[in-house]
């Protein structure tokens, strides 16, 4: 008897989470043995609420094509803890659903947090003799999942942040002034995407001029010491630094204790560690400083995809689908390369119970200059994951999305 | 005698400034009345200072193409007002260079403060019979400029307002949790841009459901009102604000006066109005809230320039190189509408003292209910200037930029 398969989404978005889930939906609607395919809306929350698309029926063909390059998460996302317990009552009730609709594969697509879910359904599938696959597809623009070269998401938001931090650098350099310019990166314990801001240099000796990831400590005095002795080679400095970055004791500067500010409400305001070091530097060497916080563009912006990064999502999203009809279960689709030049990547399968609720930093290595540059060895490997454009269907001047199924109805 | 040219870019930068820069250094070039085109390194400020390029020798053809599609200011910019007084000493100084140099036209690419520049010297020029030439080139994200349908810069960042306030409205979408997102755009006193976010609507009934211009009072006992009013229709709001909202006493909703923050050195912090309003929605809402500014992105990204702006950017310089040398002087080129559908402009002179500063805010019977939404007028007369399309010259997935002549040496 042909089954069922469910995909979800779960986590924050990526600018290519739709191009996996574009990926698994093509592939299960063209696969013999899979009979519907159905969307968890808002993930396995939304799904234990019944809340529940049946794409077979519902979803246009030209819809299909749209979601392809749509940011946002086209069926809705959560932030869903399953209990660690395998005894409590959640479990029985959502295989009971799953039974019910004669789910025989269950994908589900996210970063660390959303691999404990896959982690945990497929340990009590194996508890109670159930034959329903559970399969992992990556996605984060952190790209902090251990296992894998890298995460679907991570080359378009890197190419964003290369791009965008290239431009700022112009922007910048305009006035016959010195010159602050800081550039806050998103990324909390992992500085991948704050180093793919070394990309945005066109010369070796060029903005942005210090970057500062989380995986070092940061020291106030020490970055102030570096930009004085920056402003001996440049006039206009671009200096990028990850959300996350943190003194010895781990206090992130964002929350630093001497500097609490307070609005009319007597409520504590974080003003992110950009707007921190804006006014330190405003302070303490007195030159004209700015700050800009990349915020959620990083993740969504469709004018910038990597096709590289676009297609390896997609083929992620697939490969889970062929994993599940294959016999698979309690994996994720991972990322081998195999060469950077030319660049060469295939599709494995990983343990997902070793990939959750772990984080993958970047490699001291590859920081440098007590850590304020990033090595040749991080350049080359992301080179690669931001190759190539995606033309996006427009419409009036402006790109066309599907309308996510969830959308202020 | 051949006369020589020289031109020179000052204020902020828009995404199409040097477009403008691109259209009159090839007219120039292709003008047989033209011996040399020079160039001011950081506009009239470094012209003072002999900070001079020649651009005939030592501009290359293809760095030419080059400066077409790049951000910032190729030569550089200033902020820098010619003082009133005509009998200044440094008047005859700047004519003594330009005779010199044997200028006769003298272009001048910006804004409102950019075009007091060329009124000041054309009057000068008047008073000493000089008959060098001195035309403005108009620029200005802002839209601001009177007596010009619209400037060259504005198209450009209300495409990419347009089209990140929908990817971000997707993006904020996706949790099945009441939420807010303050999304503050630029525009002190003109809300041309923040307008543009209206473009950004898929249908009628869609974000950002809220948008706020300086040209209206605003008011935050209403702001909150209109918030949970939104929430009867909507889960996820995206409201957009000017940077330059105020309320009826005209003081700016970023310098509320009961919300002043203090760093630990004890000066005060501004925060935006984005910022502030996301603490007053926070605390007095109760509701998870999210606050975007979108910064010098607006005016610097080169991946979503509008072909319609770039051309006509490129048009305004080839026209201002026409008038001088048709012995026009003291005028700035602008833009007049013959019609939006189909979209037909002409190019034509004003006088440029009727222009600078001077400043063209929205019309008031443009903004509606109650000042939180645009009327479709602003829809017909902005759509046609995000039109089209520009291609960048690429080169390892990032965009090639010309090394603008002042960056860091």
């Amino acid at each position: 008897m042909k089954k069922n398969l469910i995909v979800g989404q779960s986590g924050g978005p990526t600018a290519v989470i739709n191009s996996s889930l574009y990926g698994v939906f093509t592939t299960a609607l063209d696969t013999p043995e899979i009979e519907t395919v159905y969307g968890m809306v808002n993930g396995i929350h939304g799904f234990l609420k019944n809340n529940i698309l049946n794409i077979t029926t519902d979803v246009e063909k030209s819809e299909l094509e749209l979601i392809k390059t749509t940011p946002g998460a086209y069926l809705g996302s959560c932030r869903y803890k399953l209990p660690e317990n395998l005894d409590d009552s959640i479990y029985p009730e959502a295989f009971k659903k799953l039974e019910e609709m004669n789910i025989g594969y269950f994908l589900y697509i996210g970063g660390n947090d959303s691999m404990d879910t896959v982690s945990k359904m497929s340990k009590y599938a194996a508890k109670i003799n159930s034959d329903i696959k559970f399969i992992g597809i990556p996605k984060t623009i952190d790209n902090d999942l251990v296992n894998t070269d890298h995460t679907p998401g991570f080359g378009s938001a890197a190419k964003y942040v290369a791009s965008t931090v290239r431009e700022i650098s112009m922007d910048a350099a305009i006035y016959a002034t010195k010159s602050v310019t800081i550039v806050e990166i998103m990324g909390r314990h992992a500085g991948w995407l704050t180093a793919a801001s070394v990309l945005a240099r066109k010369s070796e000796f060029d903005n942005p001029v210090l970057i500062y990831l989380p995986e070092a400590v940061f020291d106030e005095n020490a970055f102030l010491k570096n930009i004085e002795d920056a402003f001996k080679k440049y006039q206009n400095l671009v200096v990028c630094v990850s959300e996350g970055i943190h003194d010895s004791n781990g206090n992130f500067v964002c929350e630093n204790t001497n500097d609490i500010l307070v609005d009319n409400f007597g409520h504590k305001i974080l003003t992110g560690c950009g707007k921190h070091l804006e006014n330190l530097v405003k302070n303490k060497l007195g030159v004209k400083v700015r700050s800009i916080e990349l915020n959620v563009t990083q993740r969504c912006s469709s004018n910038c995809l990597s096709l590289t990064d676009h297609l390896e999502a997609a083929n992620a999203g697939k490969e889970g689908v062929r994993a599940a009809i294959n016999g698979e279960t309690g994996i994720m689709i991972s990322f081998k390369r195999n060469s950077s030049s030319p660049y060469d990547i295939s599709y494995e399968y990983v343990d997902v119970s070793d990939v959750c609720n772990k984080e993958k930093c970047v490699p001291s290595e590859w920081i440098t200059d007590n850590g304020t540059n990033i090595s040749k060895e991080f350049i080359d490997y992301c080179m690669p994951l931001i190759q190539g454009n995606v033309e996006l269907p427009q419409k009036n001047g402006l790109p066309v999305f599907a309308d996510l199924k969830l959308h202020n109805k």
